[in-house]
């Protein structure tokens, strides 16, 4: 067992999941989940990610661990309202897709602070998709600072591998950048692929453009506060694509035969060292 | 029972997946598989793709009916030899991606043609991942034109849904408009996406990065020649793709959280669409 008590606040896919895990590897004896929506807690009770569903945060007063697993446009404001109930001893975590904003903010609130990225989850959310196993053979990033602890740091990378993931460390700052590349570009080439096709070419669509567009299908409140958080890092992230797109524009508009063989091998190459 | 002899050039994915589907289903007596290189050939009699499996081009003068497999850029080369081999009456379809300038020059070298496009397929090329089930509901475009006769495009038509692909019709030039859209464009963000990934940044992608970039696994040379081919459309559909990618990097600049939502939403709704 990690600690007596976890609570998790916001029951969505990585939530309720956390929750799922948690409890199967008897991580706590208690998990309190916590969530404004009533649907979402007679889903999570039934499903059995959580042990007590609550609206009423109060029930954190004496919980070990806290894991914030919000949408991250919401992720500072309930952290304040968590502040105001739980142990000064408590070991905080939050789970939010950008991290530098969330984290500068997290660590006035918390003294037992460190942000958690688990690379995993789908474009399905909600706790009816919850899945204890999501996060095996997943990466979880953890963004610790010069203010944060070696227990708090050993006990939340203890948390994550506990539940299957590998576990790297990245600043707040670096994180945002590479994940501004990996994840957040994506998303945003997703939704504007999907946005440039005329309607009626839709039926026209083969496995490619479908799995190039999965993405396109996620969550518009929670991408829309993800660009917004990590704007900076994904404008610049878009500037350097818009750059690389052009080069190819520009050898497909020469039509160069052999430039265009040597440049698409070596991508070939580059996208084959993505396990 | 569709015809005597069928003859396949070029034994790749989907001319050996053609061929599985064809002795499956008893499409035709026997198929005639042609291909330069004696690796493929050995493999598709392995496989059982084709029941000869030769480099002679002569094999083909008594054939009914000649499916064209090869890589876009070698179609129409292959076609005119092809046409001094082949009896008068013999009807003719390729399976190339890019249709206005192969249906151009392969009618006027037989007069029994049609283009197909079956829009079906993989990043994994050749025989040795031919699947006679790949064309199950999948969809084929047919590209008539006023020169193609009725008996020769219900005949194709008919061997397409005989393997399982729903069938459409589109003018050469509309295929290509439409398919620079939905597959074309996806192929080529795919490759731009990874070419802007700085490597060391590889290590830090999850599932959404590796679907929205399966696309850049594909063939080098098979891309290079479809992106000449269609390098009018290919470019029109991302002068489009670059248009609509400036509108939501100009809202995520503006940090406009309520017109961000309300376009990812749309986008949402969009994508879903595709089935």
């Amino acid at each position: 067992m990690l600690v007596k008590k976890i609570g998790i606040v916001g029951i969505g896919l990585i939530g309720g999941s956390l929750g799922l895990a948690i409890k199967k590897y008897k991580l706590a004896k208690r998990v309190i989940g916590i969530c404004r929506h009533r649907n979402t807690l007679q889903e999570a009770l039934r499903r059995k990610a959580v042990d007590i569903a609550t609206t009423d945060l109060n029930l954190l007063s004496d919980v070990d661990l806290v894991i914030l697993a919000t949408p991250v446009g919401v992720i500072k404001e309930i952290a304040s309202l968590v502040s105001k109930t739980i142990r000064r001893n408590c070991i905080v975590t939050d789970v939010g897709s950008s991290k530098k904003e969330i984290v500068l903010k997290l660590e006035k609130l918390f003294c037992n602070y460190v942000g958690s990225h688990p690379l995993t989850g789908s474009h399905n959310i909600g706790v009816k998709f919850a899945d204890p196993t999501i996060f095996k053979n997943s990466l979880c990033i953890l963004t610790p600072t010069k203010n944060t602890s070696r227990e708090v740091l050993f006990k939340i990378k203890e948390l994550w591998e506990a539940v299957g993931a590998r576990v790297d460390f990245l600043s707040p700052a670096l994180h945002d950048k590479i994940i501004a590349f990996t994840s957040h570009l994506p998303h945003l080439v997703a939704f504007s692929l999907i946005d440039s096709l005329p309607v009626k070419y839709l039926k026209y669509s083969a496995g490619g453009l479908k799995d190039t567009t999965r993405l396109a299908l996620s969550s518009p409140q929670l991408w829309r506060d993800i660009f917004i958080s990590n704007h900076k890092e994904t404008l610049g992230s878009l500037k350097q694509f818009k750059e690389r797109i052009s080069f190819l524009e520009w050898l497909i508009s020469k039509r160069d035969a052999e430039g265009l063989y040597i440049f698409l091998k070596k991508i070939q190459r580059k996208r084959s060292k993505i396990l």
